[in-house]
Formats: structure tokens, sequence, C-alpha cells
């Protein structure tokens, strides 16, 4: 079930409820860029644009700047406020969701990197498609991800933590697709392992995006739910009566 | 230089002293254990001990459970404490760390389980030897970022910094020949990709050393190095003259 934000968060103070709000903000603004670099990415990948995977190679930074800021705003404010309860776990929420997010940036920064690199001349087709799909799922999870994040979702959050274990499925599928490619093609070894390695990164990208929504159902319901099982997942939310 | 962590935490009250103390001997209790299970995950695989390697893989609960109490310790404190400076940044700095303890476990875990399911019948000598190095290299990284955070010795932090360089490196070298043993016999490829994915675990085990030690340098001189080159960490510990 979504909640309101603004409901669920019971603020001490005024000042506690803008910096809250303001660091929320800042961090989906974070996630946002994140989704924006793994979305060209993957269609760089795609489309073989090598100049457009330059780009978002040389974009990182902006990712890591806003990390580093998001995690001073935070520090600073557990150092002059004194936060409890949700307030308390908002920030450490979002402290560990940019640490995420990061993460993600690096990864479609690998991707990019790799895509710059990669020789389309010899690239085919069946390459791609066993990426494409992995890419898809993952992109719309990570939205979903961020989308929880937003709204302090936890139904949206199980959702993506199920999708995580698809997406582990469908890279196992691909890798198994790419072995048989270089058994059958030796020399496209070293090309094809490039490929493998941007579905990997993808593979990641959806671990990332399952930990934010961890830190959602921390948040939420105030249990560490990181290392359980998908069931017990769903009887904490029950229990939690969210 | 390595400075006496008592005499660095300058604490505001002999109960901040005491929960600082003990809190960070929990992190490094995590530590010691993350280390263990990287040790003997990587002796199971280079001596092909199956029954070493599934001891390890059921034990990373262990390395979980410990994450889960120490964040729950940290929340704990900053709810009912109200750390400033030196003393928030501890908190911080352990709760960062243990998340790449956490990883490190999780990296351990895989390469035991790899090594569980490996077929080491098919297995030649020149497939360890390339990983041996690496996995020597990156368990003494980890053993002296654990000593960094346990001393706050930012000179023993920038040098495992300096160290994930050449690990990475000392991968990327490993990759190129293990590419070789694929084209040279494309019957080994599945084998051999089993092989490469320790090599990346241990690099990425390498990787979580340098971020504690980051998380070292932080905690220490208050300033967040995460995405700043090497030259730029020394220019920064020279002018904090520490």
């Amino acid at each position: 079930m979504a909640v309101e934000p603004e409901d669920v968060i019971q603020h001490s103070s005024s000042e506690f409820a803008r910096f809250l709000k303001n660091v929320r903000g800042h961090a989906l603004e974070m996630g946002g860029l994140a989704e924006q670099h793994v979305e060209s990415a993957i269609q760089a990948f795609l489309e073989g644009d090598q100049k457009l995977a330059k780009k978002i190679s040389r974009a990182d930074f902006k990712v890591n700047a806003l990390e580093v800021k998001i995690d001073e705003e935070c520090s600073e404010f557990l150092a002059l406020q004194h936060p409890v309860a949700m307030d308390l776990r908002t920030v450490i929420a979002v402290i560990k969701a940019t640490t995420d997010l990061e993460r993600v940036g690096d990864e479609a920064e690998k991707i990019a990197r790799l895509t710059a690199n990669l020789d389309y001349q010899a690239v085919r087709k069946r390459h791609l498609r066993a990426v494409k799909h992995i890419g898809r799922h993952v992109l719309a999870m990570l939205h979903k991800a961020l989308d929880a994040f937003a709204r302090l979702d936890t139904d949206l959050a199980l959702e993506v933590l199920k999708e995580d274990l698809e997406v582990d499925e469908e890279y196992e599928a691909g890798m198994r697709q790419m072995i048989t490619f270089m058994m059958e093609d030796p020399h496209t070894i070293r090309l094809v392992l490039e490929v493998l390695w941007c579905a990997k990164a993808l593979e990641r990208i959806g671990d990332h995006a399952a930990n934010i929504c961890e830190h959602v159902l921390y948040q939420v319901i105030g249990k560490d739910l990181r290392h359980v099982s998908i069931e017990q997942v769903e009887r904490e939310l029950a229990d939690a009566q969210i």
C-alpha cells in the first residue's frame, strides 16, 4: 500500500520536516540522474551509439557529487538536530540509498565504457538480444524502486524484491546463451565477454534497486529485512499492517 | 601516521566513549569474521577443498547477523544520544564500513559456492595460478584495511588505496590470461569462466577494503575523499597534518 510520505514521517519540528523533505528530494534527484544514466547507457549499448556512451561515461562524476552533497547534509542534520524514530530512520535510509545509487551510477558508467570500446563491426544481433531483455527489466525495476522510495510504498518495494529474483534468473539464462556463443565461435570470446560484463552490470543494478527497497521497508516499518526471505518480508509487512 | 584511537575520538561523555569503543569492537569482530571467510574461501578454492567451501558458504549468515546487530546499535545510539563531530563521524563510518564488510562476506560466500561446484577433475594448475596471486594480495589488503580501521591509521589507509589500483591491474592481467586459456581450449570455457568469477570476487573484495579505508579517512580528517585521485588524498592528508 502506498502511504503519503508526509503522513508517515512524523516530525519533531517544522525544521525537521523541511530538512527531510529537502534531503529526500535530493536523493530522488540523484536517483533520477542515475536512472537517466542507466537508460542512456542501455540505449548506447543496444544501438552502438559510442558517442552517447562516451558522454555518459564522462558524466558519472555528477552522480558522485550528489552522493557527497547528500551525505554532508545528513551528517550536518544529525549533528545539529536530534532526530529520533521515523525521522532518524529516514536519514539513515537516505544515507544507505545514496550509497546504492552511487553504485548504480558506477554500473551505468561501466556499461558506457564497455560500449565505447566495443567492436561493433563484430557485434551480432543475437549478442544484443541476450542483454536487451535484462536491460528493459532492470530499468523498470529501478524506476519502481525510486517510486517506492518517493511514495514510501511498501507494496511496490516488495514487488521489486520479487523482480530481483527474476532478473537473477534472466541473467543466468543470458550467461548460458553467451557461453554457447563463445563455444560456437572461440574467436568471439573477448567480444562476448564484454557483452557479458554489460549483462552483469545490469544484474547488479537490479541488486541495488532491491537494496533501495529494503531501505524503504526499514524506513516505514523499522525492521531490517535485508537478509530474510521474500516470505518473511511478506509476513513482517502483514504484521506491521501497512 | 598511526594515532591512538582513544586520543582522536574526543567523547562528550564516558557513556559515549563506552558505546564507541564497543561498537568499533563489534565492527572489528565482524571484520575478523569476514576476513576469516575470505581466507578460508581462497584456501578451499586453491586446494579444491569442497568440504571447507560448503562450510564457508553456510556460514555467511553470521556476517549478515553482525551487520544487522551493529546497525541497530548505531541507530539506537543516534536516537538516544546526540553525538557530534568525531563521535558522529565514527558512528557513520561504522555504519558504512559494516555495509562493505557484509559485501566482503557475500563475495567470500560466492567464491565458496563456485568452489563447491567446480569440476576439480578438469581444473589445471595454470587456472589456479592466475587467481593465487590476486587472492594473496587482496587478503593482505583487507587485513591492512581492518588494521587502519582499528588504529585509525591514515598512512595505512592510503597504502590500501594505492594497492587497490595494483589489484585492479592484476585482475586485468588475470582476465587476459584466462581469455587465452578459453581460446586455446574452448571446451574449458565454462570452467575458466567460473575461475574468472572467483578472481572477480577477489577484485571486489579489494574494492571494499579500499572503501573501508575511505571511511577511516572520513572519520579522522572529516573529509569525504571517495571520488578523488590518490594525489588529492595525499594533499588532503598533508593539509590535515595527520
